[in-house]
């Protein structure tokens, strides 16, 4: 198990400054954005069914998120997903709002048949898109992330990706090599979940840094998983340190964003991260 | 007339957590949705007609709000009325845009016949509803909010429910037991109008607290006049709080998040309301 | 050559508060809304294409940005556009996305045909939308703004109006009494490159400050050179002052909305403007 270098593959975010297409709802644009200019990435946007296609080939990574999906931007992730796939680029499904409704819950079903590199979500959407767990209940998460390991797996298995859980602690997992490899990344606070966007925002972040990499083909994979991690593990040390300097939503969300541009790739050795391989199940 | 008890409302807010269907416009979502999240309730914006009725019955209640609406959200709001209405869950109508264009003065007109549990607005948008008054200009209010009473008063005796006058001094007004009863809600800070989206989020509020009671039959009226009166006094103290910490829009946008998270059941004590009952005109 | 008199633009913006109709993509809607209502404008998002043109003759200008456009929106922009010009009011073009699909690309081709009162984007944009650059790469540009001076006289001269350049040295021209007019505004800060919607809101700000203005028509084109270089040396001043405030992206957004807030009319003698006249090329 080749030991993670977080540091690193900050400073090739840096240093790169992946552009990433967002087909997100309506509520965290503005938020996601910010995230992905503090971290030092570019945002885009654009969800026309006419041309996200076109859009996906030229940035590094793609983001879908069905939060508020408009039949235009369902018919725009359908063209992305493709184009971006069909490049090479990766991208990356978060599936909030899956459960809150037949015809989301669907077409969430139909985009993770395709396959996506990474899978964000909360614990309730990962363990219900494995067909356990009870679903979603908006965007809150109301089962813990360690019972959703198994979920994880499964996923992990279905797509031949990366599933992040996000939560108190996060959980990265991969099937790498025939075992599966976990991450664990403590840290954040808990006023994270007060701020609309956090969770969405991630999703985003895991798509700049899966765009900043270029992995040879026979350690995409692991490159993949070590992406995904380093994103979580910015946001983890991001949410602690904005912790000390607020204790409210509203300047916490202001410090959290101050903190990710802040958080520079030495800063990475701080990072609470625990792996371990295992056989599957 | 029973006494208000806002200290208990807001406990039970906070105990009960109430899911609120935000079907609202797309310059606020962000922002209603983390005051949502400061006052212990949990968001949801989705607007698709394919599944705003399902979630409609999921949510402990709605709001609909057309500042920004689209086809889909103009269907989705149909239908998402229709399963709250016919669920029994409350329902907030913000008249925002009333008046400043004839296609969705049409629309907001239909909807105020289906006689929302309450109605919430500024003044020219509650006398423009009403039949009298000049109508928005945007979504500032050009009439005072005590000009407002009598169409205030027109509008709860066609709706049967409570209808909410913002500004200055906000009013709530409801028809009970054959009286008019009145509430005046002092506080808040004139900042808040430089902040968008201050009034469409205390919409919100107002289905959040409408969410969070479960009145009698016999009590119903009474409780929702409450609830919508708790809503506002939530949103003048944290407007006051804000205040004393911030004297220009950006900084003061930020710190009214903090104080509506900071704001306890104790603080509720010390809202300035007026309850007034005076026999019909 | 009229010398510009900013401290008296800006006192006629703050005293006749104008209305402006923004139809803009959604990851900035809050933004630019808090933006017009921080130097006392009124905002308003109506964007839906059956009443857009209606309430495109009662706002006093109008905004046109196609980041995240939607068929509705384009149907809207279309109908408001027509409105506004046969009505003699200013409108505005931010052609942000220009070059990064075909689609868009296309559709604010035509718009720019129609003549905007002022187009305002960044170096790439307006190299590009006047035939030369490479084109936007998402909503950061990848070309320096004075290698944009030709491409804006070029535009200028297309369109009879206004051309803004926004970069770290921005540039406003037109061509007046048939000679180029350049001004150069200096100030503003690095940071606000990493604030979403900054470039889209000053979009909104020229427009609110084109909205403020009733020009004699003889000195149409002096007034409207001049109120964009008013808006820019806003941004410029509310820049500078934030970023002695913030050094991170999250505060900093904050404390410019302070800033634009807090910047009075006498602030404006500090504008740090250069102008020049030079003959057509």
């Amino acid at each position: 198990m080749t030991p993670l270098d977080l540091p690193a593959i900050n400073a090739r975010l840096r240093a790169c400054h992946p552009l990433v297409q967002n087909i997100t709802n309506t509520v965290v644009q503005q938020f996601s954005a910010n995230v992905l200019l503090a971290i030092g990435a570019a945002p885009a946007m654009f969800d026309h069914p006419a041309d996200a296609a076109q859009f996906a080939r030229i940035a590094d990574a793609l983001l879908v998120n069905f939060g508020t999906a408009t039949n235009g931007q369902l018919l725009a992730a359908d063209a992305a997903i493709a184009a971006a796939a069909g490049a090479g680029k990766p991208w990356v499904l978060d599936p909030v709002s899956f459960g809150a409704g037949d015809f989301r819950t669907q077409r969430i079903r139909q985009v993770l048949a395709r396959r996506p590199t990474v899978v964000r979500g909360n614990a309730s959407e990962i363990m219900a898109l494995a067909g356990t767990g009870a679903g979603a209940r908006g965007v809150d998460a109301t089962d813990a992330v360690e019972a959703a390991l198994p979920a994880a797996v499964t996923l992990a298995r279905q797509t031949g990706g990366v599933v992040a859980v996000s939560g108190a602690t996060d959980l990265v997992v991969a099937i790498l090599h025939g075992q599966v490899r976990v991450a664990r990344i403590a840290g954040g606070s808990a006023l994270m979940a007060l701020v609309v966007g956090t969770g969405c925002a991630l999703g985003s972040a895991v798509a700049a840094y899966l765009g900043a990499i270029e992995a040879d083909r026979d350690a995409v994979g692991e490159a993949r998983f070590d992406a995904t991690v380093a994103a979580h593990a910015h946001f983890a040390l991001a949410g602690s340190l904005a912790a000390e300097r607020a204790r409210s939503p509203g300047s916490f969300a202001v410090a959290f964003l101050d903190a990710l541009y802040e958080t520079k790739p030495a800063d990475f050795s701080r990072a609470k991260i625990a792996l371990e391989t295992r056989d599957q199940p």
